[in-house]
Formats: structure tokens, C-alpha cells, sequence
């Protein structure tokens, strides 16, 4: 509570410091503070008084509050920045920073300061900005610490009292004489071992690791597996090419969960290009236009029942479509969360038939209470025939449950073995096909269930 | 590709073996394997195999193992397993996961194994049994490396190599004469430090910590913002209780974004109970009920709505109710799920309303569109009238998809505010009342429209 408090008192002191744009102030007050703090507080103001605010800060507390920036906010900083202060910051964070940083940057500013980094630098940026950005190589960082395996643990020990570094380190990973990677050894193994044991004696020689076209997502599974601190990148000669910290691990399932969890409702991620309002409906439309032409069509699909059953009985039976394509969509929607997410996690691999059948089973639980509750209250609803659109009702939202349950879980499977993201194409595809398949059952019930009466 | 090769010859030859009941040959050859490698292979057995594999196992291998497998096939397990070969298990591992492990297994069980283990360890587990398995203390491992802050940077280096453990240490805590955490140094840190500095003057003092209550997702949102290899566990007093580390915090964000993905769509975690379909079902019910109410709701409406209308005109009309109601609730669950994604990452906090802006902001656009489209196909499907329910449905679909977007919106922050876990309740709510008020809408204009014609 203290401490939030404070941080309080500290954020409305800034604002008043920004009015009166005293940035010098505001950068001493926000030197000593951890850099994800500082970019939190940056977040609240607009991009021209960040820029003047970084001009004052410390270089590398500066850097580093912007690598913790949201791409959002830092996109519009980086119009506002200017080349010189963007080389002093950039200067001063790890390559895999940097590059994220000065991919965003308006084209001009980038190819000022890769002109102006040392040349070393500007070329791992520039082999960096290559990469996929969703790939192993995309979230690497070149920079780590690697030994021969003829040194001695002392001679590494050395060697890390000298080294020169922010980025942290875990693992010191072990190369042959061809710089290709033969183990590593924990700084906790390395305290332990007995000074003079070569590394090469010592080493873990059991190394997961992953190449540079490797997805982000199947890195972040084996560091989640295996409970790594970084995996290191090789290239397919065995080469070591960089590591990947858990830290941006981290990052990588909190940005995949987010964007599964937006596709599967045809939203999108919120902090992606929302700036643009126009942009995000955009994007959200194509989605929409097909929910949109199926209910359209389903709508078409009751005109046309409307004239074999006759007006009276349509005006009889119609009400209770909404139900059936109700519940259809929410219970399709349900089992095909469930292998999507399934799926994104590795719970769901080989056993997809064992998974609908589960579905369908837990369906046919759901679907007769949801059947009895709707058949009763059909009673009550209707007006003409009440036991015969109860009987209707019922049955025919039994069996929309039930293709619905089947569907649902089917969809994202075949999108997966068809190459399509399950994610993206099952929800739109699920609600669709069943409030077209729901109208058409309950309608055909309807008119055999016409039979009994005539 | 070699790699998945060699992992399908070594399963299907494990499979072999466990036709022939070779358990001691399996154990061989598994021992050699990453502990999540090992459970990966014995998740496909049943849990008589899996329980006799782990008694030919070495104690640390098994263990290990142990804790690594799925809770869903732990617990199956645990029934098989004896209690003398448990506790040889359990007592190879770190408390936090001995006590995942015995809060699993039947009671008799766990009675007996914290019986036969040693005094300290046992006391440790009945600790942590007691606390919600969700607070901080409900992940916190209790063995960690702290010193006094008068120790030098040697002494620590020295009681490193002495220290006889399995639990990896990024971080060594410091603490003063009354057990209270003081600051914390990395090994890297201790590694460049001079011997003979005093670890109170080389330590880091801005320690990040939460308390035994603090709630799990509380703790990974401050690991992430941070870039922590493990958070220190302090009671009120400030005394040091243990440490959480960033493997059990990639779990718990696995675990906490699988949950509200679930929640949201009204299905449950599907590894959650879900042996039994029959629990599965009846827990998606109440849900479903709650949908099925306010479907049924919408179509005793439609019934009040045909007596208003008379038959002729019901029959034209009513067709684009699917129409509404289907699309009310897509884009009443897009700006749902954008909020309720924006307030457990944290990105939306005090500017709800700005955010409830903006996504009527993206409905209206997205509204002309679709309400364009359903206007002009309304005009083929329509049989009298094609221009009046052109009409009808396309203003009706555009207020119904403005005050859906609003709702959506708006339902999840309600929620908060009222302290209701806005994942559970927002998805029901939503589609619920948006069924209910587009029907009312869209009749509503009908009945009014009849004045043009009368």
C-alpha cells in the first residue's frame, strides 16, 4: 500500500514537472529508479515530452527504458526522436535490444544510426534485422560468453571477472576448435569445480538447442520442458550463433497466448496497430463479413422453409430459431477452445480422434438437460401445437449440440492438418457452418414432425 | 528430424518392454533422460507400468520425474504407488515440489510419507501444504542460499562450494542479524567482486519481493516486468520465507492465460478434471443454462413480438433475427475479450473508459459495413417489402452491434468493480443480454416501420 502510495506521489510530481517542462528534474528523479519502472511512467506522457525526457537521462538508463517500452508507445517516440540521441541509447543495449528497437524506427533514422554504431555492432544489427521476427534468430542475442574446452574452469573464472557486460549470464556454452557447441557449464558449476579441471571434464554435454528458423513458439516450449535459464542458437554446421534468455521467453508466450486467445474471437490484439481504430476495424472485418454472410444465409434458409411450412406453422416454430443457433455456436465455440488451446500447448498431439470423441460424450451430457430445459419451456412459449414444437425443439437442439460439439472439436484439427492456423480459421468457420446446420435440422424437424398432425 | 526419429524408436521399444513386463530394462534405459523427457514417455502408459518403472528407477531420476509429470496423470499414479517407494521419491526433491506432489496423493498416503520423512523436510511440507495453492507461498520452494550481510564476498563463494544441493541459485540473499532480506547478489557479481569485500557493500539493495499471500499472477506480472530469475518470498515482518523461481513462474502464466482463455469461452481447462466427461459437462452447464435462459427469453419475445406484428408481417420479419443475434454477439465478444485480455495483462487499467471509446469507435465503422450488407441481401431474401425490411434490419443491426460493443466492453469492467472474476462472468452476460436487447431492437423498428405502410 506504502509503496503504491509513493509511486503515486511520484507519478502526479512528474506531471507537474512536465507542465512545466523542467526535464532535467524529472530525469534525476527517474535515474536511480529500474528501467521498467521508467518506461512505465514514460508510457502516461505524450511521445514529444519522452524524447525530451531520454535527452536528459543517463545514456544507459535511457536505453534501457526504452527497449522496455510497448512497441505501441515507442513506435510514435521514435517519429519524435532524434538520430544522434537514438545512436547514444541504441549504443548502449545488447544487439537483440537494439534491433527490436530500430526495426520500428522510421527507415531514414535507422540507416543514420547504423551508420553511426561501431561497425561491429551495426553489422550484428544488421544481420539481426534479417530475421524473422517470430523465429529463434529474431529473439537471439549474439552477445555470450563462450570458451574453448581445453580451458580450465580457473581460466574461465578469469575470464568472467574481466568480461565487460550488462546482459546477465547463466550458462557459459563451450565450443570446439571449430567454434561448434560441444556443452555448458552453470556459473554455479563453476564456483564448485576445483580451479584447475579443464571445462572440457566438467561440462553438461547434454545441450537443447534450437536453430536460427526455429519458431518462437516450439523455443518457448523446450525452455518451458526442460526448465532452461537460455538456450543457445546454432546454425546447421553446429556453429554457435547466439542464446535466447528466459526473460524474453516470457515475452514470446505472453505476446502467443494473447494472440491466440484474440484470434479464436476475431479480435485483435489489442496493443497491435489499435492506434488506428479504422485499421483494427479493418482487420476485424473479413471475420465479421463471414459471420455476417453465414447468418445471412441462414436467414435465406428460413424464407425458404417458411414456404413449405406455411405461414401459421412458421410463425409457430420460427421463434425457437434463435435458440438452436444460440446454443450451437456456444457449444461448438466451447469444444473447439478446447483443442485449440490443446493444440498450442502440445496437450493435444496425436490423439485428436480420442479428444472429439471426449467432446461429443460431454455434449450428450449438456445436450439432453439443455434439450429437457428448452423442451419444457417450448410448452410454455408456444402458442399452437405446444407439444409438438417442445418435441421439435428438443430433438432438434439435441442433435445441433451434438454436431455442433463434433465440429467444433474437428475444425481446428483439419485447419492444422491443412496448414492453416487453427486459430484464425476455427472460430468464424464453427459458428457459421452450425447456425446454417442448426436452421436446417430443426426446420426439417419441423416439417416431418408436420406428418403427425395432418 | 533425427532427433524425433530416434525419440519414436525409443518409445515404441519402451512399449515393447512394457509388453514383456521388463520394467528394470525400461529404467535403464530411461535414466540416462531429461526428468520431462522421462515423463513425457511414461504419460503414455498406465499407471500400473508407470508405477513399477519408478521403482527400478534411481530415486533422483524418478522423483524428478515424478514431479514433472501432467497433475491429471500424478494423480492416477499416486493411487498405485506405494508409500515407501513415494517417500523414497519425495525425499530427492526441493519441498515446493514434494508438496505439489503429496497434496495430490490420498491422505493415508500422505500421512504415512511425511511420517517416514526427516523431521525438517516433513515439517517444511506440512507448511506449505497449509497455504492456498495459488498465493506466493503456495509456489515458493523454502531452501535458498542467504548470508549474513557482514560475510565477504570469499565466504560466500566458499559456502557455494560446500553447499550441497540440486536447486539451481541465481541469486544469493543477504540478510541481517534478524533473518530480514537486506539485498541480494548474482553469482556473476560474486564471481567479479574482490574476496575480500564485505557483501553488505557490493550487494544489490533495491530487492523486488512479495509477500506469502501475495496471488500467484501478482507474482509472474512482477517477474515479467522485471526480468527476474527468482522472487523472494518476505513475511510482514521482513523476514526471508524462501524464493520463487522463474521456471514455476513460466508455469503459473501457462496456467493462469490457459484458465481465462477457458473461462471466456464458458468450457473448462481441459486438463482440469477431465477423466471424468461427466464433471467436465457439469461444470460447463451452469454457463450453458444461463445461455439457454436468455436464448429461451429471446424467443418468448419474438412470440409478444408476433402478436404486436400480426402473422403476415411476423413471418417477413422474423428471419433477420438470426441475423442480429449472431452478429450482437460476435462483436459483443471481440471488445469482451479485448478487455478482459488488457486487464489480466495489465495494459488496461485506469483508462477503461478510454478503452470502452474506443471499441464503439470500431463497432460504428465496422457497423455501417455489416448493417450495408445485411441491408442490401435483405432486399433479395425478403419476399414483401423488401425495402422496409432493408431498412429495418440494417438500422436494427447497427444499433445492435453499437450497444453490443458497448456491453462487451463495459461488462468486464463492471465486473471488477464489483469484484467478480470479470473472465468467468463476461462471456455469458454478454451474449445473453445482447440476444435479449438485439431481438427487442430489431422488433421494436419493425413494429415502428408498419407506420410507413399503414
Amino acid at each position: 500500500m506504502n509503496q503504491s502510495r509513493r509511486w503515486k506521489m511520484l507519478k502526479s510530481k512528474i506531471e507537474s514537472l512536465v507542465k512545466n517542462h523542467d526535464y532535467k528534474l524529472i530525469a534525476e528523479k527517474l535515474t536511480l529508479l529500474h528501467p521498467a519502472d521508467i518506461a512505465e511512467l514514460l508510457e502516461d506522457l505524450d511521445s514529444k515530452d519522452q524524447a525530451a525526457i531520454l535527452r536528459e537521462l543517463d545514456a544507459n538508463a535511457g536505453g534501457d527504458a526504452l527497449s522496455e517500452l510497448d512497441s505501441e508507445d515507442r513506435e510514435e517516440l521514435l517519429e519524435e526522436i532524434e538520430p544522434d540521441q537514438l545512436t547514444r541509447l541504441v549504443r548502449t543495449l545488447p544487439a537483440d535490444d537494439a534491433t527490436d528497437i530500430l526495426s520500428e524506427a522510421p527507415d531514414d533514422k535507422k540507416d543514420k544510426v547504423l551508420n553511426d554504431l561501431s561497425p561491429k555492432d551495426s553489422a550484428e544489427i544488421k544481420e539481426l534485422l534479417k530475421y524473422e521476427e517470430d523465429s529463434a534468430s529474431g529473439i537471439m542475442d549474439p552477445e555470450l560468453l563462450s570458451v574453448p574446452e581445453i580451458w580450465t574452469v580457473g581460466q574461465i573464472l578469469e575470464a568472467l571477472k574481466k568480461l565487460e557486460t550488462d546482459e546477465p549470464i547463466y550458462y557459459v556454452y563451450v565450443v570446439d576448435y571449430m567454434n561448434r557447441l560441444v556443452g555448458f557449464i552453470t556459473l554455479q558449476d563453476l564456483i564448485k569445480e576445483d580451479d584447475s579441471r579443464p571445462v572440457g571434464s566438467v561440462m553438461n554435454k547434454h545441450v537443447i538447442s534450437v536453430q536460427p528458423d526455429t519458431d518462437q513458439e516450439e523455443v518457448a516450449q523446450l525452455v518451458q520442458k526442460y526448465d532452461l535459464m537460455a538456450i543457445p542458437v546454432i546454425d546447421k554446421n553446429g556453429k554457435l550463433k547466439g542464446r535466447i534468455t528466459v526473460d524474453d521467453i516470457i515475452d514470446v508466450i505472453e505476446q502467443e497466448t494473447t494472440e491466440d486467445f484474440f484470434r479464436l474471437a476475431g479480435a485483435l490484439r489489442w496493443d497491435e496497430d489499435t492506434r488506428s481504430m479504422f485499421r483494427t476495424a479493418m482487420q476485424r472485418l473479413p471475420w465479421l463479413i463471414v459471420a455476417l454472410i453465414g447468418s445471412l444465409a441462414g436467414a435465406a434458409f428460413q424464407r425458404f422453409y417458411s414456404g413449405k411450412l406455411g405461414a401459421d406453422y412458421f410463425t409457430v416454430f420460427v421463434p425457437f430459431v434463435v435458440v438452436i443457433a444460440a446454443m450451437g455456436g456456444n457449444i461448438g465455440i466451447q469444444s473447439c477452445t478446447t483443442v485449440v488451446r490443446g493444440l498450442a500447448t502440445g496437450d493435444i498431439n496425436e490423439n485428436i480422434i480420442e479428444e472429439v470423441v471426449k467432446q461429443v460424450w460431454i455434449a450428450t451430457i449438456v445436450g439432453i438437460v439443455c434439450a429437457l430445459i428448452a423442451a419444457i419451456a417450448a410448452l410454455f412459449i408456444s402458442k399452437f401445437n405446444p407439444l409438438l414444437v417442445s418435441c421439435v425443439v428438443g430433438i432438434s437442439l439435441f442433435c445441433a449440440i451434438l454436431i455442433a460439439a463434433s465440429m467444433g472439436a474437428l475444425a481446428p484439427a483439419i485447419c492444422k492438418k491443412l496448414g492453416i492456423d487453427p486459430t484464425a480459421a476455427s472460430g468464424p468457420f464453427v459458428t457459421v457452418s452450425i447456425d446454417i446446420i442448426g436452421i436446417a435440422i430443426y426446420f426439417t424437424f419441423a416439417i416431418l414432425s408436420l406428418n403427425f398432425i395432418k
